[in-house]
């Protein structure tokens, strides 16, 4: 197979993943600022799922970078990594809509958890960001049954760190 | 980042926020002219945002046709863009569903005249009809609250400029 | 603008106006035949929208093959036929929700009469299955009033007509 | 025309069946586990499912690379393929939401025959594992009524015969 294809597919299946989020923005029947502000919280988690999403679009591409041949196992790794983020709009809904609770925020914290764990980043080696990751989602999973706010501060410092030109975060930590 | 990806991705984006927006033209239980009546203006606010989607589908290629090498300030730049325009669907359904009600058309005008002003314009330079664009629109989000309609009327003439063959309309505004 | 950018699109927005309308088939309470009888409707309206969606998707092919150069009127008169085709989930969803009763079943004409009628057609010049089309279309929309069943008969000659292979049916009527 | 189109196409369609079962996971109004219990068989339906959908699309490459021309044969063989699996996000709600009851087991698998089925496969030639898959799915449509759990098996059954590369399982049944 192509790699062309496979890179295409994927594009297609995460473009539907972050357009389709907006759905759980439900249009509000009244009018004014009383009836946008319940739908606060479904926003807010709505923006960190985006920008998650596009991290993870922005890595997708460096991984296929490396590989060479798509074979059967690259495929299937493929798919594992896009199953995990098929559920990114799911929890997405959930944790907005019962505003930041600690278990749909451990449970958002698990599934890019498994994310990042996906056999695809396996293959390809896990880099310095991809490692701190993990620890930190780790953290915000368990901080999420003691306070579900902090876990989602962690959650937004690891969407920074990754929006962070690599050079600058490296001379930072290693100075 | 090869640019073929970073379009394509942002046509499927595009293409789905453009698609997605109809599925808020609820199918209505009646048979008849009456059952049609209450989706006069959802289906006016939808006619609207698709023409709006259009120019801004056909704008980002020729923003995109400026750019040489795709780096990560150009990919968040793009997503900023594409952030704004997944914002559609929400508020369009909202504007029609009240009726084009005073806040949902002035929160229609803020976020088109944040898609104008993304970093990706921005970054491009801004075009005459940018930013005439970008005064009308902040125009129209104020006299929203006095007159919806007449905002509503900004938005379309904003549209037709857009749908003008650029040197016709230059010659008109310069003769 | 390349040909090849606004065909991904036209497919992209094609692709996902194909599969959205199964979402109209909504999944039912009960889980005997029972159950599934209210969705006949609904299913038959969706397998006549997905050939005809599957129609115009291989038309829309033959147009652009004519096509050299993408100017802004080429793209607008594609965004034209791409706006009746985007209200076809739509149609196809009062229409079976209504058990093909007359006003869905015209609408249902009107829309594709529209989608056939549409610039870019016209620009590449209209073939003789259009002009027929056309023709029945418009007897279809009147016969609804009348009997809407006669009117989807005659929705599904046009298709039949379409999927025949072009020489034999010229071979038919012109012997 | 060019296969390049056909594929970018049913890619588009594939990549949206997959993405959307997933809003077939409705957000619960909850946020303890027992608000999660219900969606169990939802979720467990739709792993089947996306596992499904994987292999058709790895299955639709190999499909297309044996064709050479693009003629109207193939592209409605390959349209009526699409059309079966569109009704994939449907039956996986309808089993789901059934706890995996007698008669939505059974058109899970009437939709998968049918899909395998295909004028697509079978111009291109049926392989040892299509005709295998073809038996069990039959086998599992009658078992369904019997125990529809026993069904389920044979579809995991199916999906792991796909998921082991050939040679492996050549090598079990052949030794």
């Amino acid at each position: 197979m192509l790699k062309g294809r496979l890179e295409a597919f994927s594009d297609g299946v995460i473009a539907i993943i972050i357009t389709i989020m907006v759905l759980e923005l439900k249009v509000p029947h009244g009018n004014d600022l009383a009836a946008l502000r319940p739908l606060i919280p479904v926003f807010l988690s709505y923006v960190l799922s985006f920008i998650y999403i596009g991290i993870y679009w922005n890595n997708h591409h460096h991984l296929l970078q490396v590989v060479r041949l798509v074979n059967g196992r690259i495929l299937w790794a493929n798919l594992h990594l896009l199953f995990w983020l098929s559920l990114v709009p799911f929890v997405t809904g959930w944790m907005g809509e019962n505003n930041f609770a600690a278990l749909p925020v451990a449970l958002y914290g698990i599934i890019f958890h498994h994310g990042k764990d996906s056999p695809l980043a396996i293959a390809v080696g896990k880099d310095f960001k991809g490692k701190i990751s993990m620890i930190v989602y780790a953290i915000a999973i368990l901080l999420a049954f003691v306070n579900s706010w902090l876990a989602c501060v962690l959650y937004i410092l690891v969407a920074i760190m990754w929006l962070i030109p690599d050079r600058r975060i490296e001379r930072i930590l290693f100075p």
